[in-house]
């Protein structure tokens, strides 16, 4: 009993359906992934949303492989099972290795533990940090 | 009234005077930053963190400085002022540019965003993912 | 093979029996949730949650319905599964809309959004906030 | 050594000026926070917020208090300080009173409480929730 | 401009003034802490909390003083300076060693570790711990 | 479709194949668990892990039931399933009864909530913990 059931693609109407079209034609995909068709329970958050991933994901200073891999870094820190499974498959497809994602995993792990030794510790800002 | 204090350079003995040392010379600082002085009040801690975290952040199937940035992605979504400081600062020198920084920022803020949508929707996992 | 199983209607005795009574003469439940039966193996805490959360949740100066979305926001951000669950339901029993609840998901979102990228830029408090 | 400064309103140019002008207008203030003075180190970023933000926040079927009372209700829970000042600040200026915030605190507590009373037990979803 | 500023003892009356009395008694202290008088602002809050945890941190199966450490992980795994400093120095008057502490932040730091692993790698339960 | 599958005991090699032994041997277990099965996609973090954590919970001034108590109380807050399951077993086999379980959820129940308060009112630290 789900408050919210994702809008299949038959179901999609006006703008949720065109940004349907428009997420199988950018992705190149030919099924619309879960995570949209749930959005689409409130238009404005699906076009906001696809608008700004794009605009946050696309090539920049860093490689769009790079930033899934940071992605996945904070799904991970969150424990998002979803969002780790899909983006770490994204980031095979834009070409990450099994190499990268295992060193990935090991940096986040290390992170999160130095992270509470900080915390634990009350570690102070160096002077030359401020 | 911290409970731990840093253990200053003049202080430090044995073990932990060799890893002050070695710490400068693969940093190449001439000042031991104070997360390692204030690990150094548990001597095993000192060092299993200083080799795991050598070992973990050294150039692999990953740039280390694209580590660096995954490093902060963590740190910022964990909330750790004194790790998003230092390691910004790190990345920086191993190389990463202000765009990088701004852009990897972006990435974990999508992220955080998204991971909650996830939640919140509870979307299920496609069956291709499985 | 969890660790503690929900102790049945049945078996409940004493301050236990009580309280499953008493939750559902309050709730109008014919069924006590697994969530009362688990905390049934230690009946100090089974007591102190059940009036605490009653205390809590009760019409104030915020209406019960809106504190069913808070408590569900949070449980949001923690990925707490039975927590949304339970609680979606709960304010929607209470008189919340599915557009209340889309705009509820879409704050908590935005919010753990910018909540990051004021980690990230490490932005100073405002003169005017201090 | 903070990595990113404010723009000061001064040196804005082009967009992010436009930005400043706008957000100054919105929310009928004389000086721009530094959460938008700092993200400005990201133009991108800046604008995509700022518009995302005002998307979300805008009354609809939930006040737009209660939208606030949400957004620091997230914040409380992420420990992020910037945020719960300057929204509870803004809450309050939409009209929420020091009963409304304390009650929302309150329910944060509890929700992050019994969302670990839910985890520490492993609490299986009840088949009426599924 | 903090939203709620601590109550202090002289501005106390009826129920706040009787729980500040007893706190100082039943801790053997001279001033009540912030965290009391700030949580004063809500009387209902403020007796409740006290309550709830005389009854939960009280000597049990569990020493009193091993109840502050995990309070403390806990805290530590949160972020939580306030938290972090009063409660490793009531574990320390209640006999918590620096060594006891040393070794609660390793483990905290590890269990953080290893839980991103598991996340990471999406480990599936065992067979033998269904 | 996991990115990652376990190691089985079959295909492990060389350094993996002998730190699947040592857990089997010194856990006194005939099956190696997938937590260990999983982490040997990466040899390196295979063996630094399973240093680490026999360093980090060997009895020391605290005993290793009571590590893993603590274990489990980060675990919770994380929300991590596995390890909650994981560690709640071997807490028991190490010596850990219901009674202690039960009460250690309930101080990480507590410690979550009031963590929250904390920050919901912006405590600020007692002079006499500076």
């Amino acid at each position: 009993m789900p408050i919210f059931k994702p809008i299949s693609e038959n179901e999609a109407k006006g703008k949720v359906k065109e940004i349907y079209e428009e997420i199988k034609k950018v992705r190149q995909i030919t099924e619309v992934p879960n995570f949209w068709k749930t959005l689409a329970n409130n238009s404005e958050t699906l076009e906001r949303t696809w608008t700004s991933l794009q605009q946050v994901m696309k090539k920049g200073a860093l490689d769009s492989v790079f930033k899934e891999l940071i992605y996945v870094a904070v799904s991970i820190t969150n424990g998002c099972e979803y969002c780790i499974k899909s983006h770490s498959i994204a980031a095979k497809k834009k070409g990450a290795t099994d190499e990268m994602l295992n060193e990935m995993i090991a940096v986040v792990g290390m992170a999160n533990e130095t992270n509470r030794l900080v915390e634990g510790y009350q570690v102070e800002v160096d002077s030359f940090l401020k």
